[in-house]
């Protein structure tokens, strides 16, 4: 079957001979319909988590055969799955963090063969069906904008506090069409004035970076950096009031120097926040209280896999969607 | 009157004329008994905050004058006092935040005078009476103190979770007193076997920095950082389990590299720690529940501050006091 595949060795490869998976006991084969480019499997691409294998974690597909201890009334469902295979036998498991039990292995980032391949597995446990007035192209966000709503399982946000969101790539404007579907107050910066339009569309305020005033230092309640620059780092920790909160979403990893002296001086609160939950933003889909197609910039075929890897390295891009 | 003063022109000097203060409305004027030296003493002599002036933030000393609208009856009080000056009139001021006031100055540390000199002044609200059974030398660690009870203003510890604090410094040994007072299961992490000794008599499970082991890795749900250095800070974040703690108490300022992305993966949240409020310290020596005597070092005179300035750089060293 065809497959995207990165390895140390060879590089990124469009495979047309990649073995296709059979299901094993509790686990459900998925023929793929749609996935989503992710910054994280270009990351992977320069040796992010050292991973080797099929790319990829956003998708929308469809049952077509399932393993042992799986009911057979599951084929022929459209459906995502959360993409951390967790043990369900750890302290965090039993407190319903499958992401970060410490036994798991992720689709396409770790120990588990991605969904940009024509067919995949995944546990049964991890299938979440689509709700049939919910198109392809829609719920292929699940993942990012669940990653997006875990700010509000982590921060608890309250009605008059000033929040302010930096940076307006793809994160970025995740984040914003959720927390506006929560009727979060927020200011969106970023350098963009194009991408931040569309964050407008979606009830932000928006800023260019240039626009900050003195001020704008220390006047934010709350602070999302989803820039994944050193600097954006420090500008969004400049805006953050005293004991005031500031949520990390995007890897930093400092080359240079970094001084933490104000978050002890202020009493700031770093929160690193990943991976969320699927079922709440599914809803939100189902309800039509959200609609993430401005961020679509390309649909590829399959066959074009190589190019549309490409397209989404471009700094214009948004949301590149490949179709098998 | 004699002033321990820094200017970046003259440097450090012991200065035999430095003119005394006269007690302006709402002040009071305190004759002073002892202080201590604290690493941010130091740390200004190396341009820390940009401060030119008396040093010193930590004393015990008698109110001997009072400025208008002081009650008289404060006049042979022994006293300490809280080291922020505030407006008492903005949001942080209105919510008991007088430390983070934006408006403040700060004693010997940001626009005001400190109190290593024979007489300094502060404003009526910020002075505490010192009960009579406890002595100076034990009062005089009332700021310290409180800066590592500030801990347990931010964070709930739960009964039990796993706390580990890195540093066996004066910093790491004030916060071992404070949470064993608060019976806290803490682990005290360090590189002096002979400091740690100190940490043990005051409660705490001890355990030397190489006799960490792989099973100690993401282990603890909360970890408290006091080394005030870059390897420290990266031995403090691989000991938090995922979703866990990690208390920001010393400022850290990476001059290579720093890498956030496990505080992203693991979602940590790193909490900014400064100073605390001196009442619940003043209640536990009142009470006797705590000792500091152990951190004591030694205690100079104040004629040969500049010594017991050099003394508190000695890596060995831990609470220089200096009497007056």
């Amino acid at each position: 079957m065809k497959a995207l595949v990165y390895s140390d060795e060879k590089g990124l490869k469009l495979v047309e001979d990649y073995k296709k998976p059979i299901p094993k006991d509790n686990e459900v084969l998925i023929k793929t319909s749609i996935v989503g480019i992710c910054n994280t499997d270009y990351e992977i691409t320069k040796g992010y988590m050292d991973y080797n294998g099929v790319l990829g974690h956003e998708f929308i597909g469809t049952v077509v055969e399932v393993g042992n201890n799986v009911s057979k009334e599951l084929i022929g469902k459209r459906v995502t799955g959360e993409i951390n295979l967790a043990c369900n036998n750890c302290s965090y498991c039993a407190r319903g963090l499958q992401r970060h039990c410490p036994n798991r292995s992720t689709l396409g980032i770790f120990k588990k063969d991605g969904c940009f391949s024509e067919y995949f597995t995944l546990p049964k446990e991890n299938i979440l069906e689509i709700p049939d007035n919910v198109s392809d192209e829609t719920a292929v966000f699940v993942e990012p904008l669940a990653a997006a709503a875990e700010i509000l399982e982590q921060v608890k946000i309250e009605p008059n506090q000033k929040v302010a969101l930096v940076g307006d790539g793809k994160l970025g404007l995740c984040i914003s069409l959720i927390l506006n579907a929560y009727n979060v107050d927020l200011v969106h910066i970023g350098k963009h004035s194009q991408k931040l339009e569309i964050s407008k569309g979606f009830g932000s305020k928006t800023m260019l970076l240039d626009e900050l005033r003195e001020k704008d230092t220390m006047s934010f309640d709350i602070v999302i950096e989803a820039t994944g620059s050193l600097g954006g780092f420090e500008t969004s920790l400049s805006l953050v009031k005293p004991r005031g909160v500031l949520v990390l979403k995007s890897t930093i990893a400092a080359k240079e120097g970094l001084n933490l002296a104000g978050v002890v001086i202020n009493e700031i609160t770093i929160i690193g926040s990943r991976c969320g939950q699927f079922k709440p933003i599914l809803r939100l889909f189902e309800k039509n209280k959200i609609n993430p197609k401005p961020l679509i910039s390309k649909v590829f075929n399959s066959e074009d896999f190589i190019e549309a890897f490409e397209e989404n390295k471009k700094k214009d891009s948004l949301k590149i969607l490949v179709k098998f």
